[in-house]
């Protein structure tokens, strides 16, 4: 099965979990001239071990680049190596994957200090944040190149210029009274609510550049974050996410979407 | 005219704006018993002066203290004067108003700097988490004392025990698209979501105590932060405020309310 995505795809937080299923379905699922840009902290640690056993079996596609979403000038060497890389072309699609999630759940308030508060906002906000800002030249450059859907009139699309915001359910302030209780969570909590406002001001911000930006609800899926008892696989997770993503256009831009591509309530 | 508010009373960011006024109509609209926490950054410097010609005139009524809610040993320094002052007593209302909204409005995304979007949520967010977090056993044991409302049956309510958080129609991510164009304000708009989803975690964690915990929207008022182009005055918004706030019961708690009590959308 193949996905409607092209050009340079690049994913943060993919030495485990949903960002190295990304890679790999990625890998798999796209045509042979795509680039898979997978970064993460320590390329060369023991945790990136099946990072690089699996760039190894598609040499030349996936790029692996040292990134660290809460270092503001790992961030700059990040973006930099991408554009040499990328060379005259244009980012297509930015997937925001990588996210921290502190203390250990259910992390109930007095568990929870300023640094969990502080350092959970820095990864899973600031950092999308950051990286958008400095990438999003390459983001501009992408949406130029490529013209408008003939098929639906659409301006915006994944294949064309897209960021992906990973959110999750539990960003949901509307539906927090029915997860709060079994897990609190309020760094958590708190920095993807306002992942989920970042998403719809960057939507604002570049649509005039035909940039579309969507936060995803990837389930409740078997990682170390999701836990044992979690009910998805990262295969089946992210072989829904890659779905939907493939199918976004205009009306998606601004929204927070489950694996349905149904919109969740702020 | 009174308002319907009892015993001890905390207002953060209270040296202008909407602080100030809040002091000034709680000790003006208040029986003579209620004591009112006023808490600012320097108590001493020039732009406390307000406050303390203030203070003067409610002698014993007003108590102002040291609080800069982005430093948690100003926090824990806070709850302990204040718990000293109440003795045996609880605090009823905790009022989380002190904000700041950096870079200067509107703050595209080019002037907007990694120190902008985590400085306004170390203040906007994590201070009232903290501040919260702390002063509870204070909030638990005004809860306590007080009875459920024989007037309507209601066990939560801004005379027993209440956070009100200070938040904004800005706040809302249903609405940023009616209201980005003329203001981007990352770092704002991403801590003002994630202070509702606080509130919301809160409202849900607190509610065992009978504590009510609800996010105000005060109108785009005429302050150092609100600009000289805003329609109101910071005496119609206290007001509107006040009177909100003295009414409210079950059905408020983890709701985000504008100056007539109706709920805005997340």
């Amino acid at each position: 099965m193949s996905v409607k995505l092209e050009g340079n795809i690049l994913v943060t937080g993919t030495n485990r979990g949903i960002g190295l299923e990304l890679v790999k379905q990625l890998a798999e699922k796209t045509a042979k001239e795509v680039h898979i840009y997978a970064c993460c902290r320590e390329p060369g640690g023991a945790r990136a071990e099946a990072l690089k056993e699996l760039t190894s079996q598609y040499p030349g596609k996936i790029i692996v680049i040292k990134l660290d979403v809460a270092d503001e000038d790992s961030i700059s060497a990040a973006v930099q190596a991408v554009r040499q890389h990328i060379g005259t072309g244009g980012l297509n699609l930015l997937i925001n994957n990588a996210a921290i999630n502190k203390p250990a759940p259910p992390a109930p308030l007095m568990a929870t200090a300023k640094k969990d508060m502080m350092e959970v906002y820095e990864t899973n906000v600031v950092g999308p944040f950051i990286l958008t800002k400095m990438i999003l030249p390459l983001l501009q450059r992408a949406a130029e190149r490529y013209s408008t859907d003939k098929e639906n009139g659409d301006e915006m699309s994944c294949r064309r210029s897209a960021i992906i915001n990973m959110s999750t359910l539990i960003s949901s302030i509307e539906k927090c009274p029915e997860t709060f209780s079994g897990a609190q969570m309020y760094p958590y909590r708190t920095s993807k609510a306002a992942l989920n406002m970042l998403t719809r001001c960057q939507s604002e911000d570049f649509k005039i550049n035909n940039i579309l930006v969507t936060a995803i609800h990837p389930g409740w899926v078997r990682t170390e974050m999701g836990g044992e008892q979690a009910p998805l696989s990262t295969q089946d997770s992210v072989g829904a996410v890659l779905n939907v993503i493939s199918s976004l256009s205009n009306k998606d831009s601004g929204m927070l979407l489950d694996l349905q591509g149904n919109r969740i309530p702020w």
